[in-house]
């Protein structure tokens, strides 16, 4: 990863509070992972800041390359065809340059969670929990 | 949990492949963490079988109780109001009785995988990798 840099969270957003709470409450924990980094979030549908407010939120920090995580389980037509419109990613691109106005930002496209093992282990916990 | 019991594990859906790819590969992970469990997967929009095709197909099975796993990041509608409409669940319970017609199965509802401390490390993860 680059020095200056900070994380955009995306999150698809809802009517009910329970997808914005996990967005947020992610960001925290990566935050205490990544200590001194500048983490936002921002929501694709239904809650606020937009991915758009979020991006233009990093004018104002000296964020010089951000990494904009979108926090799906999976690929899908949100992350493959919503955001990188947004992000004004070619098809297949996991890096661009984005105007912030007055400057330009280095951005790079992380992959959803996806598949791993450790879903699997949440998912057999709830299972168990259930 | 209960002796005779299956597994339905609720997706998304999806125009695109990933989100049954990651269903059904957790769920293969899932039958590797609980030998001799029947799981079977199911999908609320654009994938096959449906969620009433997923439930009436332990018909032909001898599971006597069924738990309902929603394989969601978070609660939304999706979990809090159209999976329970479909399964009966009246609003905030997590069990119920479905017919399959001959015979009538134990339904569980359990949670989504919801905010956990495994998320922010996968999450951390596809950050260093991008």
């Amino acid at each position: 990863m680059q020095e200056n840099f900070g994380v955009l969270v995306l999150g698809h957003g809802s009517k009910l509070t329970y997808n914005k709470r996990t967005v947020e409450t992610v960001a925290g924990m990566l935050a205490e992972r990544m200590a001194g980094v500048t983490i936002k979030t921002a929501y694709l549908n239904m809650d606020r800041p937009t991915v758009e407010e979020g991006l233009k939120s990093f004018a104002e920090t000296d964020v010089t390359t951000l990494y904009v995580l979108p926090l799906f389980l999976a690929h899908g037509t949100h992350t493959l065809k919503d955001i990188p419109k947004i992000l004004g990613l070619p098809d297949g691109e996991h890096r661009t340059t984005y105007s912030l106005g007055a400057r330009n930002i280095d951005v790079v496209y992380a992959e959803p969670l996806g598949i791993d093992s450790c879903i699997a282990d949440l998912a057999h916990r709830r299972l168990t929990e259930a």
